[in-house]
């Protein structure tokens, strides 16, 4: 079974996941929407000064789960952070011609505003 | 396509979310481990305690997208809840003998842990 959403879904998943963010950027419509926690995103530029500086923060990553069909994809990953061990994320995405033009992005901020309050604190 | 684990996922949805817990419950293994975004849960009565009180506050729930292979399934949706607007959540989830054994549940908690302030601040 190949799915060409999963395919770029999981491409544009290894280009951040190795902080190739100019290699993920060409998986990303320049008109992509994003349902992130904090609201909505659009355009591509938006989207990378949302992704960029979470990718820098990455430690380990692991797929946990991850299907598509002709043009939707859904992906469940672990990941750990430096602020942050065990910080799971979950992606539902659309794609057209090749590219993911809306996507719903899940992650818990909790542990992250804990964390920066944490550090705020301590400064 | 069939799939035999989103089979079982998609039904402990409908139950869940029309409110019928003990229906959702049959899907749900006894031992089942879960891992939340406040911790680890293990076993079938402490996911119950976990799921139905949020059962209770969903005023609507839509599904995003939702795929599976022979044991493993994955779930996107958007609800809305009585204290939170828009709160969208993702399962993945390995089934055995037509239960759920395992589950990943992501969502953000940062919108009810404001929510919860707010309501406590104005007590």
């Amino acid at each position: 079974m190949t799915s060409p959403a999963l395919d770029v879904l999981l491409a544009y998943h290894r280009a951040w996941t190795t902080h190739d963010m100019n290699a993920a950027m060409r998986y990303v419509a320049d008109d992509i929407v994003v349902l992130a926690p904090a609201g909505r995103i659009e355009g591509a530029a938006g989207f990378r000064q949302f992704m960029e500086p979470f990718s820098r923060i990455v430690t380990s990553y692991r797929r946990v789960a991850a299907f598509g069909d002709e043009d939707t994809a859904v992906i469940v990953y672990d990941t750990d952070t430096v602020p942050v061990a065990d910080a799971p994320g979950a992606e539902a995405v659309r794609v057209i011609d090749g590219r993911i033009g809306w996507m719903r992005i899940i992650f818990d901020r909790a542990p992250f505003d804990a964390a920066r309050a944490a550090a705020g604190s301590s400064a």
